[in-house]
């Protein structure tokens, strides 16, 4: 991520065109899109042209290696005590963001700001964030790259002689040992019934031969995530749990090959949704198709049932249908894709055949 | 975790003497202390003398196992829907998390809940969580115990060959191997100039021969969190490295000594800062000595130098003195106690004596 300057730009722009003086940003992930900042504790003010950055004496030093693209400022007391000594806040209105800032903090905020009224903005980041450069594009790969590399690691390793939380500590383990700063979220390795649990934890219980087993995973390379999910067969398989594997299967091929920009989310989840339901699956594929990826593992666009988020090109989402029996077994097939011209492209190549092992 | 009954009591008749009508939660942490619900998603309602639990159909077999103490509905469409469908909104307020609750939320539930008041209110379940039962308080043994072991089998590896990524990827899969959910916050391995900085993230970095090595790290076990540092030496370390280190341990012993039922966060902090002031390290300090543990590996109380916050019989908090010399190292010895009638008792046995690799 080098020169960020270039995300400033249409940021004040916006708020110029919407009124707004003063934004006082506090979202740590928007910060790291905007700055490249890796910290735990910063917030940036936008506003008459120009933008600062704080943070407390813990940063000063990795400020100066990250962030570029903004004055930092190391904090004496609170960031708003900082704000109001240092003269930062000029305008007559702060934004804030109103899906980020709670209750308590507006409050006091407001009340430390006498004389300032509080706005809350929603979503004002969300329209920049989902168009990815082609760098942050780089940094999914190389997160996706090396999350395909673990999951071709653990393969071997799973055997009725191992529970799900043994590959779920391989996962995590092998992330890190691979360069990842961190799981994207905790890996799910889910067998036997559980499959059929969209979000089940893994459990200290081995491995069920003649189970599907789903293992759902990503991690963070360079402040940006990957997600990927496949399906595996340990023994004998029924053969219901092998046809709901290969509608699935067709189902997020179908998902790839529609997908073109300017689509919204809910027509590309209606039509893999239909596809499933054509079988006779409709009431098993209970969440949304996908979600948009990038620093945060979910964020914008939403790709379900009712969004209207564009799918424009150079965003980033997952397609990853599933069809799950409750009490028997559950299928997801996932890859995270970048919109194109010409459509989606998977940066997963991981096989998607069935693997019996 | 069982009968969790005992749990709703107090709240129902804090509601009563503060006029709430009801109280909607959301924080999931709250909830889990309230009911053992470990899921994602989930809504509590208290008001009427009553308590209702609502999840999504994810969670509808795993309510059944965790939730004894509440009744449980499996919401169709969003929590709102169902409050307002089910007719579960009694009250003409309805009292929020002001500390959880975001500023969006907040407005959407206000539209939605046309006619009854939102009222956000502050820290309402502190005093309670605090607090820790029996059962709580093995938890957290057991937690730290797993990470003492985990440290037992580390220290072995420590040497100029590997990372201090290396390591914190160790500490993290053997808390797992070991039975933990997960950590409890990302592992500190902090060598050479990094060991000053408190917050340091692990490096791809060899460690360096005659540095310190500051090792902060927790895990969670049945839901609840441990957290403890230890401090070792690598190689033959400076005259000063090795004062900073003994003087870093008298003080967190005096911690330990001093803390006594009743006292302030203030109190116990200010005791130990001003040791490490009369050895001349008094800028050398930079955090508070620590904050209370629990199901959130930062809970109340904090242990600081403003905090008011009683340090109360069977509360849970980290005793955590360290001394940072900028650019070249850094010591940190942390355990977490539990508060007895006669004071503080460490859930860490390990030594707290320079360890030379």
């Amino acid at each position: 991520m080098h020169d960020m300057t270039d995300r400033l730009e249409p940021l004040l722009k916006k708020m110029a065109a919407l009124g707004i003086d003063m934004f006082l940003v506090s979202d740590l992930h928007v910060i790291r899109w905007m700055t490249g900042f890796s910290g735990s504790n910063a917030r940036v003010l936008l506003g008459g042209g120009k933008a600062f950055f704080f943070t407390d004496f813990r940063y000063a030093e990795q400020v100066k290696q990250e962030v570029r693209n903004m004055e930092p400022v190391i904090i004496q007391g609170s960031f708003v005590e900082t704000f109001l000594e240092g003269g930062y806040l000029s305008g007559q209105k702060v934004a804030i963001q109103a899906e980020q800032v709670t209750v308590q903090e507006a409050r006091q905020l407001e009340k430390k700001l006498a004389g300032a009224a509080i706005d809350p903005v929603e979503g004002f980041f969300d329209e920049f964030r989902m168009i990815k450069t082609a760098e942050e594009i780089a940094a999914m790969k190389h997160a996706a790259a090396v999350s395909q590399q673990v999951l071709e690691e653990i393969l071997p390793m799973i055997s009725p002689d191992v529970t799900e939380a043994d590959i779920a500590a391989e996962i995590s383990y092998r992330h890190k040992r691979l360069g990842a700063e961190k799981d994207a979220f905790d890996p799910i390795v889910a067998s036997a019934g559980c499959s059929a649990l969209p979000h089940a934890r893994p459990r200290t219980e081995r491995l069920s031969p003649g189970s599907l087993i789903v293992i759902d995973m990503g991690c963070i390379c360079q402040g940006y995530a990957s997600d990927q999910t496949r399906t595996v067969a340990l023994g004998k398989i029924p053969p219901e749990a092998r046809r709901i594997y290969e509608i699935t299967k067709d189902a997020q091929q179908l998902g790839l090959d529609s997908a073109r920009p300017g689509m919204t989310g809910r027509e590309l989840d209606g039509l893999v949704r239909d596809y499933i339901g054509s079988h006779g699956y409709a009431d098993c594929f209970g969440h949304g198709l996908g979600h948009g990826v990038g620093i945060e593992v979910h964020e914008k666009p939403r790709v379900g049932k009712s969004s209207e988020d564009t799918l424009s090109l150079h965003s980033v989402f997952t397609i990853e249908p599933g069809i799950y029996l409750p009490g028997k077994y559950g299928v997801r097939i996932e890859d995270t894709v970048v919109m194109h011209e010409s459509g989606a492209e998977p940066f997963q190549t991981f096989t998607k055949e069935l693997i019996e092992l």
